[in-house]
């Protein structure tokens, strides 16, 4: 693990707050990745998410593989360079986005072999094929290839599926080698069945990994259902290495999680909520497109920096969201990322200094205001 | 004209170069104004478009009335406000947008009556309606309400348009009354027809104005048409106040104009081919759609400058085009309005230094190669 660590700082209660230092960089934990699909964080210029706090992205296997192309992408010196972001990037397995998007799906203990939603061609992904993927593509931290099976999902097809997936975490350990400075993290599965999820913890353990991820969670249980597993969930893992919960999530999500010991998140929702007139704020969701915006000269938030609140009314953000200008998209996703960010790092301050319950309580006090009446 | 003037530092054959000075700030001329139809360059923000060195922009107050509305506009503060840019706005005055978008018009003596393209509701533009909406935006060059006949039309139609467009001038300018800081201008109407352009130019100067624009070109003409009118139409305009032609146009459109004694112009070419996978450089247009990009690490232009050539190579423009993301038009636009202010500075340069026929060879000759090849 030359050139990659991860440094625990703070803890308070469950939550901790610590350093992941890679070649490309450090990334502050808990922290949030924004979600950059297909080599773009949608409607964001890379030093635009900079800007926005991030410290690292995420990308996907799945839709990078079909098009450009992992091979394409090495030739013109790796997803970095060809995104224009020098920062660390994870990548995802593609597992999860295979079962998810692509068509005609056959599933074995090989692999998946499947068809590309997007030109119909034939691809297999596996373990080996995965982290021969993620490695074309310069990932720092790689992903082992897992399987997610679709919810609602008996328990005997949720063990299944787990087992498939720890078999495919030693194979994607194998495969993954010795890569200095590149990080490879297992995937713990087993839906919201405790037994299966110590399982799963176990076999990872056993392999041994970089970090390790949660996965399973955020398709759909509920929070009741997904906080109930992190209840748990994260102390399986171990404690000197990087927890990452993937997919998650609203930022009521992301704070019940972070009080439970994660310290990795990635999310598709302040992106696509962005292009969607939807902004989330210290006191909830606002949508734009409501008529009682078209008069109203205060920003989106009045205490927020970012530059959507610095240089725009509600009634300006309505208007271009009314008139489906592109400007819309790019600022309500800057807007979100920026909020987002500035929760993370409010979250890593409070845990430093020992004070997430007030933290906490206030995020949840100035939510419960909503948002700030019409005048 | 308190507070609004123009300086003319210098001239290169009919070419000119200089200075308006307005309270928001200085124009450098020749100037392109990028076109902010409904209060935003599309896929651009206004700090941006700033930074690509434009000193103006163009609103539409069709557009602008329809949605978001003059009166709203107003109320939250003005349209400089409004969009976040500070600096000059000039606005058009709805009359040529009015016969090109609207549904149901009824053209009279008074003005036109029309049907909105966004939601059917029925307005009405005359000369004394659209001097009050511009003033409502805070525009800082308003124009004079005309019509503009579409093409082709009879000489007597076109006469009978042009001299509409001259009593239409005098309401204009009756209507906006006296308004330092804010600047008039009349448009020069006759289509290609020349005794009907010196009829109109007469009639101009003898309402007074404080810049002239040559309107009724580059709909249709073609550029010999359209450069046979520019050969005569700037010089029977007053030399002291700035020329403005309207519409224009592509690169070697701008340089003919220029030439011809032009020192304003306008079009949403660099932004609406930025979002059609379009690029303008200096060795001609460049299709990014083309499969010839596909593997190419090469910027679109290795002496640019702008952010797009700076980081993105054109397998990326490309990738992106493809994959039908927001940062393609975001990129590409800001490349070719880059291309187009840098054009600009040149002109300006070449003119201050006597040395425009020079600049205008090197020009031609660099489209003439063609882009570069596939490597």
């Amino acid at each position: 693990m030359s050139g990659f660590s991860f440094t625990l700082n703070a803890t308070d209660g469950r939550a901790r707050s610590g350093v992941i230092d890679t070649p490309r960089g450090q990334i502050r934990t808990p922290a949030f990745m924004p979600v950059g699909t297909a080599a773009t964080v949608k409607a964001m210029l890379p030093e635009s998410v900079a800007a926005t706090g991030a410290d690292i992205l995420l990308g996907n296997t799945y839709h990078l593989m079909l098009r450009p192309g992992a091979e394409r992408i090495a030739k013109l010196g790796g997803l970095h360079k060809f995104m224009n972001w020098d920062k660390p990037i994870l990548t995802d397995s593609g597992g999860f986005q295979v079962m998810s998007l692509a068509e005609l799906r056959k599933l074995t203990e090989d692999g998946v072999t499947f068809s590309s939603h997007v030109d119909g061609s034939r691809h297999f992904l596996s373990p080996e094929t995965s982290m021969e993927i993620q490695r074309l593509l310069g990932s720092d931290i790689v992903m082992a290839f897992d399987e997610c099976p679709a919810l609602p999902a008996t328990e005997e097809r949720q063990a299944e599926a787990m087992r498939l997936s720890m078999r495919w975490a030693q194979r994607s350990r194998d495969a993954f080698g010795d890569r200095p400075g590149h990080a490879l993290f297992g995937i713990m599965q087993g839906g919201v069945l405790r037994h299966l999820r110590e399982e799963s913890a176990d076999a990872l353990r056993g392999i041994g990994f970089d970090g390790y991820a949660i996965g399973g969670l955020a398709v759909g249980e509920g929070q009741e259902a997904m906080f109930g597993v992190l209840d748990y969930a994260p102390d399986l893992l171990p404690a000197d290495r990087p927890r990452y919960l993937m997919g998650v999530g609203k930022p009521d999500d992301i704070v019940g999680a972070v009080q439970r010991g994660v310290d990795m998140m990635d999310c598709v929702l302040p992106s696509r909520s962005g292009r969607t007139g939807q902004a989330w704020t210290r006191r909830g969701q606002v949508n734009i497109k409501n008529a009682r915006h078209a008069d109203d000269p205060r920003p989106l938030d009045e205490n927020c920096t970012c530059p959507a609140c610095r240089g725009y009314s509600r009634a300006y953000l309505h208007h271009v969201f009314r008139a489906g200008e592109m400007i819309s998209g790019m600022l309500l996703t800057w807007h979100n990322l920026h909020y987002y960010q500035e929760l993370m790092a409010g979250l890593r301050g409070a845990i430093a200094g020992g004070q997430l319950d007030e933290f906490v309580a206030d995020f949840h006090a100035e939510r419960a205001k909503g948002d700030i009446p019409t005048r």
